[in-house]
């Protein structure tokens, strides 16, 4: 069964968060603060809580997949995936879909003759991503997919390098929406509107994965453990999530 | 059918290289000059010859699975894969076998509790790895999977992490072999054999891929293509390679 979706504003899709599935996949993102993330954001989610749950995993995968199966002939030709994280996912949809997944790295990793997003800035960071000239062409409609929609800007990248390439965006599509952030409004406000039909779709919001799956540990534990305290710190750990 | 392999040396094994798949896959998987290629290395391997074709990479993908389902209640717990192209394929494998996927991250990438590799040598810069805390534990047996095996520094990293963390390397696995630079070696004989009871398998060397696959593009023809110059660039690598 296809998942019930909610059109959020103009070209702008979740799942409804009430359907079944958006709450099990919630429910299996847990997040960090940020004394135990990479980023200072007030909840860092951790992907791995789906990818080292095959039940969740497969879950996440299907909502994607049973979107662009419905759209038979009008579906996407190729789905293109954001380095790292989007490779997590893009390449199961892809193969699934039986359509190729192309990769939109970060400079300085892929082989051949490129094109470039040139340099943009982040939540976190100033990037620089590319693709590999011929890798879509005219023609091509790309789902652009990424584990998370924060600001918009490795979106946007995507967009433009999807646009240099002469193919068209079919869709963005991220496992985790933080709508605070109006990454979907940045999408389709950009470069007054050229990206403003393409349509945006996320599965499950930050607000219905809660505050109970933050997962920081007790206080003082350290970030990096060497190898002679991880036995004993894992049983602490352990031994305050069950308390 | 399980895919023919043999074995090259102690804990060394190679899918056999006359095998169809074998053959079909290699055959999939171009490489670049040092002109065209983000390493001063002879050949660069381009992972995205698989990814992009939706046969080949499910060949790889079966590879893989039915290597590791034949070994039944003896087979892996987790399958551990290397940022970032690692996670190309480790989800795929881990959900049809129904186990999880668990990230092997450089520095800065994770959240939560982690372990940490220390610095070390690849063959292209010095790396930094980490891992979660309670992703993989004692009594796990973990695949370690990459593309590709060069020098074995990363490999090494990895079963470091595992051991750290109490767990057991069940195999190291990569899509591709670059005999001459003995990773495996280096492997078995890193730290006075403490890994020399792992296995290691891989599906294709780049003897077998041969000199037919490599894909620089014409002569003068620039590494970064602006928008402007892209279709035109395209039709004349399109024009040379058909030529």
């Amino acid at each position: 069964m296809v998942v019930r979706v909610r059109e959020l504003g103009s070209n702008h899709f979740c799942v409804d968060q009430t359907d079944p599935r958006a709450v099990r996949i919630a429910k299996s993102l847990p997040w960090y603060g940020p004394k135990y993330s990479p980023h200072d954001v007030p909840s860092f989610y951790d992907v791995s809580g789906i990818t080292e749950n095959p039940e969740a995993f497969r879950e996440v995968i299907e909502v994607f997949v049973e979107r662009y199966r419905a759209q038979g002939a009008d579906g996407p030709t190729h789905v293109a995936g954001f380095d790292a994280r989007g490779f997590l996912f893009g390449p199961s949809i892809a193969m699934a879909l039986n359509i190729p997944f192309v990769m939109i790295r970060k400079a300085g990793k892929l082989p051949g003759v490129l094109v470039s997003s040139g340099k943009y800035v982040t939540e976190y960071s100033t990037d620089e991503t590319v693709m590999r000239l011929g890798s879509v062409r005219e023609g091509d409609r790309v789902v652009l997919i990424d584990d998370l929609i924060a600001t918009g800007g490795t979106a946007i990248a995507g967009f433009n390098l999807v646009d240099q390439l002469g193919a068209k965006v079919h869709e963005f599509a991220a496992m985790v929406s933080l709508p605070f952030l109006d990454g979907v409004k940045k999408i389709h406000e950009y470069a007054d509107g050229k990206f403003a039909d393409v349509p945006c779709f996320t599965v499950v919001d930050d607000s219905t994965i809660g505050a109970d799956m933050g997962r920081d540990p007790p206080e003082g534990t350290p970030r990096i453990v060497p190898a002679s305290d991880a036995a004993r710190v894992l049983a602490e750990i352990d031994a305050a999530r069950s308390a």
